[in-house]
C-alpha cells in the first residue's frame, strides 16, 4: 500500500521534531512536506532546525527545503506543531482548504466544535466533525489532542470513570522539560529546583479533562461532572510527566477493583488495531515505587500511561500515580493516534 | 556568659555533621562531645565521618575522639541524630540518666508523653514534660522535632489553623535527596527521575500534622481534627522540600485574609526572642512562581517557611506551595531551636 | 539455527541486568541460566534483582532460579558481570572446566595470556587463547572487555594510531553514573556536582589503552608505545561517558585527514558482519556541540563511539572528543561482541 | 568613613545581580546607580530585573528607577556586567568621561592598554593604567577582570609559576551553567548531558592565561611563555566551575613542593588586607575525592580557588584539580576586589 503523503506545521520546534521522528518510519504515513514560520521557510530543514533529540534528523526530511505556512502543501493530512497563536489563525485556513489537521496546539482544544482526541479514552468525539464542517463552513476537518499532563490524568481515569464514576480530582504533577519546547526551561531556573507553577497549565488540567471524559451527544459535546484541583510543577526531568491523583466516586471501588478495570482497558474498537497504539494502553506496576518517569516513559515505545501506587486516600477514595511520555504520548504521539484513527474511520476519505 | 556544653548523638550522620556545623557558633551552646556507633567510637571525628557538607568540619570537633552511644557524656544537653531503631533503646537511657534530649529522630515522635515540638506552631505542649517524667521515671526529658515535610505543613497552616479552623488537607511534596541521610538515595534511582515513595512518610505527614496542630490539655496530648492526604515524592533537589497544599476551613477565608495570616504569624512568647528563632517564620513571596526550593531555602539563613501561590481551590478551599529547608530548619536546626526553648523556659534547670 | 544456550554469572547486579536485557532477543544467544551470589541464589531472578532499567525484566529470566557461582550451569559460554574479587576466584573455576568466559571484570583484563578485547580494535588478540589454554590448563578460555572510558578512549584512536602512530594522549573523562553500578554514586555526592576522583580509574585508562592498541607476535601481547595521561571525573549524567581527547602522531595529520580515517573505520573481517556490530563503529558529527551523551549514546542502538570537534591541538597535534555508551557499549555490549567474535572464529568449538 | 558612591552597568543580567547583592553590605562601597539597555531603563530595578539568587534583590536597590547606559550617573567607580557588543562601544564612553571602570566583560581584555587583573595574581599590572590615559586620552580608567574559567587556572597556577616556572598546560574545564548567564543554557541542553563546546572559552584560557602570568615592563605588557591547550565543556552544575590540569615546569617540582608553594600563597601587598580578599587565595584539599564544585564552591564566601588531587603526571610534570567560583570570585566577586585595589592602591584618587 502506497503511503499517505503528510504535512509537518511547525516543523522545526520540539513537537515538529517529534512528529518528523515518529513519521520517519510510520506504515501508513509518509512526510511529503514541512512547514514552519517565515525565519526558516525557504531553508533546508536540516539547516531550519536546531535538532535536539538523538542522533540527527532523518535524511530523507533533512533535505527538504521547509515551506511557508500556507495552504498549499501537497499533503491532505497535516500535523500541526504550532504555538497557540499561531495556530489560531493557521488551522483554520487549512481546515477551511480541505485539509484534515490533527493539531497538538492548545488554540481549538475547547472550541465546542472541535474534537479533543485520545482514542482510547473518548474516540466517539469523532461525531462531532460533521457538525464542525457545516457550523464551520470547512470542508476539511480539525481534531486536537489535549495537554501532555491531561493525556496522563484521563487515561488513568478512563477506566475508573466507567466503572465507578469519577466525581472529584486532585492532580499534582511534576512535569518534565521537555513540555515546555525548546529552548524552553532555562538550567538556571530548573536544575536543583523546582518551578512549582507553569503558566496556563492548571486550568488547562481542570477543563480539558471534564472534556475528555465527557460524552457526545447528536454531535454536542457534553462535559463531564467531574471536579478537578490541579497543581502543576516543573521538575528536572527530560522526558516524562508523573501525577499524583487522588479521586473520589459515584461508588467507592476497593483497590482490587480498581487495579482490575485499569488491567482490562483498551479502548473502543478499532483502537486496539491501529499501528500505534500499544498492545495495553494503561500498564499497572506492581512495585511500591514505581512507577517513574525515567524507568516507564518508554514502556510499549512510549504509547502507554504507566500506573502505580494505588492506595485508598484519607479524604477521597483512592490515590494513585500515573505517568506518561509527554511527547512520545502526550504531544506527538498522540496527534499521530488521533490521525491513524481518522484514517481508520475513513474521516481522511470524506 | 559561658556557653552550655552539649552532646550530638550520631554526630557522623548527614544530619549529625548539620549539629556540628550549626552548633559551631551558636551563641548559647558548645559541642562537648560528639557519639556514635560502636564502628565509630573512639576514632577522631574527622577520620569517623565522611563530611559531605560545604568546607570541612570545625576543627575543635574534628579533633574530637568519637565516644560510645553511653550516657556518660559531659554535657547535660543531648541532640539526637540517631537512626529510630538505635535512637529507641539509647534515647531514654539518656532521659533516664538525667539528661534532656533534644530528637531528630522518629522513634517516640508519637508517644503520648512525648513532646513533638515546633516553637512557633505548638511551645505550650512542653506542659507535657512533667507527666512524661512522673510516667517514665525519668530524672531527665526528651523532646522530638517532627519529620522535615511535616515542617513544611505544620508551619504553613499553624497560622491559618488558628484564623479559620483547617478541616481537611491534601498534601502533595516534593523531596530533596538530603532528607534521606548519606549515602541514601542512590544518583541512579533520581537523575532525571522522580520517586513517586518514601517508605512511611505519608504516614508521618498525615499523623504528625495532627499532633502538631494539636493543644496539650491537662498535660495530656489533643490531637486536631484534620484530615490530611499525603502523595510524598523524591525529586533530584539537594535541600528543600516543596509540598502542594489544598486545605478547607471551618470559615473560608478570602485570599488577601489568609495572606495576612500568615504574614502576621510571629508564633508565641519568647519563641521570636530565641537566638535561632527567624525574624519572620512564614514568609509570603509574591511572584506566580515562587516559592522555590533552590531560591528560598536559605531565606533567614533556612530558619523559615517560604509560602506562594495563595489561590482558590476547586475542590477545597485554598490552594498553597510551602518549601522549608529540609536540615537547616527540618532537622537539625528545629531540634537547636527546641532546645533553645528548652532553656529559656526552665527545662534545662529542672 | 537453535540458539546457543549462555549463562550470566553476576546477573542481579546493574551490569548483570543489561546482559539480561540485551541477551533477551539476541539472533544467536538465549539465556539457559542466571548465576550470582549467596545471597541471591536459590531465589527466582525477579525477586533476587532489583530492576534499574526501563520496564520490567524479560519474563522467561525473570521465572528463573538464580543458580550458585558454581561451574554446573547448563551452557558452555558464560558472561560474567562478577565484581573484580570475585571475579579473581570464579572465572578460573569456569574457564577451568571448559567454559567459555566473556568477562567485563578488571580481574583479569591486564593478565598476559587473557585477550582484552575490542573486537574492531584488536580482534587479532584472539591469537593469545591457544597459549592461555596451555599455560594455565585450561580446557575452556577466557577473554575479557575493557573499561568503559577505555572503550571511548580506544575506538577514537584505533584508526588514528594505524594511520598515523599515537606517541601520546592527554584523556580527560566526565564519567556517566551507571559505570558505577548499583547503588553505586550517592545522589548527594553527584547532583549539582562533579566528583574529579574514580579509583583505579585513571591507571586502568593509561594502561588498557596501551593493550589494546598493542599487537601478538607469536601468542604473546606487545603494548603500544603510547603515553597517556588520565584525568577521570564522575559528573551527573545517567549514561554515557564523554572524553576530551589531545593526541601526539609520529606523522601529524591534518584535521581533514584524521576525520576520512575515523570516517572509514570498519574494525577487521568478520567483525562488521557480526550480529551486534555497528554499521560504522566511530560515528562523526560535524556540529560545533557534539557529541553529547544524552545525544549520541543511542546512536545505533549504543553500539558506536561518536566522534567530534576534531580540532587542532597548541601542545600536541589533535584534539577531539569521544562519547560510548557506557554499558551499551561499553560493559554489557562489548562482551556481547566478544562473544559473537569468538562464536564466528570457532573458539566456541574447540 | 563615609561608603563610596558606585553604579553597576548591565545591572539586570545575571552577573548585574550578583554585582548588586555582593555590594549590598560591602564596607567601601555603596550602590548609589544601576543602569541597563533601554529596554529596562526608566523602571524600577525590581521591575526591570528578573531576579534569579536566591531571596529577593537588596530593598534599598530594588526601589531604584533603572538608568539608561550614559555617563551620567553619580557615582565614579563603576561596575560593568554588559555583555561584549555593548560593553565594546560604552565602557570607552565612560572611561573616557573620567570614570573609573571595572568590567567583567571581555571586549577589551586582550587590549594591549587595559590591564586583566587578578589582584593576587598581578597586582602590578596596574602600572599600565598611566600608559592608557595618555594612549587613550582618558581621564579615566579601565581594567578588566578575567574569564571565570581563567581564574581558576591562573590562581592555581601563579604560585607555581613564580617557583618553578610553568611552561605546557593542559586544561579541562567542566563549567557551571550560571556562566552562561540568563537565561543562558537551556535545560533541554545540559540536564543528564554534558556539551563539550563553549562558544569562544578555549581561546580566552588559552591567552588569557599568558596575560595573566606575564609581566609588565615599562607600562608594557609581556605575555608569559606558557603553551595552554583548552578543552571547555558545560556540565550540570549551578555554580563553580572545575578545571584539570597538567602542567610542565621548567624545574619538575616534586609534589610536595607544589603543596607547600600552594598552600603559603598569599598575593602580594596591600592585596591581603583588602576587604573581599580572602584569608588564604589557594585552598588546598587532602581529600582524594576533592575539590567539588558544591562542596568547595562557598569556601571563604566564594572567594578562592580550593585546588587538590596534586600528583604527577605520565606526560607533563604535574597533575592538579582546581575549582572556582565562577561568578563570587570569577565574575562579580574578581571586579569588586579589582575595584577595592583600585582604591588601595590610590587610583580612584587620580
Amino acid at each position: 500500500m502506497a503511503r499517505i503523503p503528510v504535512a509537518v506545521l511547525g516543523a522545526t520546534g520540539a513537537v515538529g521534531q517529534r512528529f518528523v521522528q515518529l513519521l520517519s518510519d510510520h506504515p501508513w504515513f509518509e512526510v511529503a512536506a514541512v512547514a514552519a514560520s517565515e525565519r526558516s521557510a525557504g531553508r533546508s530543514y536540516a539547516e531550519a532546525c536546531h535538532w535536539g533529540l538523538s542522533g540527527a534528523p532523518p535524511a530523507r526530511v533533512a533535505a527538504m527545503e521547509v515551506a511557508a505556512l500556507e495552504p498549499t502543501l501537497d499533503a491532505r493530512l497535516v500535523f500541526s506543531a504550532l504555538p497557540a497563536p499561531v495556530a489560531r489563525s493557521v488551522e483554520p485556513l487549512f481546515a477551511g482548504a480541505g485539509y484534515v489537521v490533527c493539531s497538538n496546539a492548545s488554540a481549538f482544544r475547547t472550541a465546542p466544535d472541535v474534537p479533543l482526541l485520545i482514542p482510547e479514552v473518548n474516540a466517539p468525539h469523532l461525531d462531532m466533525l460533521s457538525c464542525q464542517r457545516e457550523a464551520r463552513g470547512w470542508s476539511g476537518s480539525l481534531v486536537t489532542s489535549p495537554n501532555c499532563t491531561v493525556t496522563a490524568v484521563a487515561m488513568a481515569l478512563k477506566p475508573l470513570h466507567d466503572a465507578f464514576g469519577a466525581q472529584k480530582v486532585f492532580a499534582a504533577s511534576m512535569q518534565a522539560i521537555s513540555g515546555a519546547g525548546y529552548p524552553g526551561v532555562a538550567s538556571l531556573d530548573i536544575i536543583d529546583n523546582v518551578v512549582p507553577y507553569i503558566g496556563g497549565e492548571e486550568e488547562k488540567v481542570q477543563h480539558e479533562t471534564r472534556i475528555l471524559l465527557g460524552d457526545v451527544v447528536g454531535g454536542t459535546r457534553r462535559e463531564a461532572e467531574v471536579e478537578v484541583s490541579a497543581h502543576c510543577n516543573r521538575v528536572p526531568v527530560v522526558d516524562g510527566h508523573t501525577v499524583c491523583l487522588s479521586v473520589q466516586f459515584e461508588r467507592q471501588p476497593a483497590v482490587f477493583e480498581a487495579l482490575e478495570v485499569l488491567r482490562a482497558f483498551r479502548g473502543p474498537s478499532p483502537v486496539p488495531n491501529l499501528p500505534s497504539a500499544p498492545r495495553q494502553p494503561v500498564h499497572v506496576r506492581p512495585e511500591p515505587d514505581r512507577p517513574q518517569p525515567r524507568r516507564d516513559r518508554d514502556t510499549e515505545s512510549g504509547r502507554v500511561v504507566t500506573v502505580g501506587r494505588v492506595r485508598e486516600c484519607p479524604l477521597l477514595d483512592l490515590r494513585l500515580v500515573s505517568v506518561v511520555h509527554n511527547t512520545l504520548r502526550g504531544a506527538a504521539g498522540g496527534a499521530i493516534l488521533n490521525a491513524e484513527l481518522l484514517v481508520a474511520t475513513g474521516v481522511l476519505e470524506r
